[in-house]
């Protein structure tokens, strides 16, 4: 069981960040009406404005690069929390940014998992 | 209700800090034989080896300052994550430490909350 809430946090994670550096639109597969984003503070909620926002972000390219992975079942219904940390490398700057970002995936019918909850920060200093 | 989230993250993150840094073993009181905690990639349960873990950190004295944080309803029963960023400061040490934290609170009968999820990470470099 650990070990595959482990495994699923991972496979999210790597598909999460392959899709935003490659197909940022395609994000919206990922999330639902219900989902709420908190961006460096700013809220916002449901797929639509979460996907408007993560494209209208200041650039095009970008390559994000993971430091670590650490999940934890959420305790109902194959709820799954997701913690990340890792570098992101945006196209023409020198030096990459350090981020943290939380999700909390939930199980759909469909047998695949959907962000009820998704909180980035970048790491200053 | 999305001020009450806030309010409640905010006051959580007070409480918790304080405690940390005033009284370590009193932070028993947060968690429940349930609780999960992943302090740098190490998985560990129930609040008897939490407290364990956290009483035996190697530093006696510790300052945290908070930078930021991001509280969102975990859509159940009145849960909250939250998200929190900030630094550490040890006796002896000339910098601090930038470190992230999540908490995922769950509501009690007695009508306070306890840490379900408790996932902590430095950030390096």
């Amino acid at each position: 069981m650990e070990e595959q809430v482990e495994m699923v946090g991972k496979a999210f994670v790597d598909h999460y960040y392959h899709l935003f550096d490659n197909d940022r639109p395609s994000l919206a597969l990922l999330y639902q009406p219900t989902s709420m984003l908190t961006f460096e503070g700013q809220k916002i909620q449901g797929t639509d404005n979460i996907i408007a926002k993560l494209v209208q972000l200041p650039f095009q390219q970008c390559h994000h690069v993971i430091s670590t992975i650490d999940s934890q079942p959420s305790s109902f219904a194959g709820g799954i929390l997701v913690f990340v940390s890792g570098t992101l490398q945006l196209q023409g700057e020198d030096h990459p940014l350090r981020f943290s970002q939380m999700f909390h995936l939930i199980p759909t019918v469909e047998g695949s998992f959907f962000v009820l909850n998704d909180i980035f920060r970048l790491n200053y200093g």
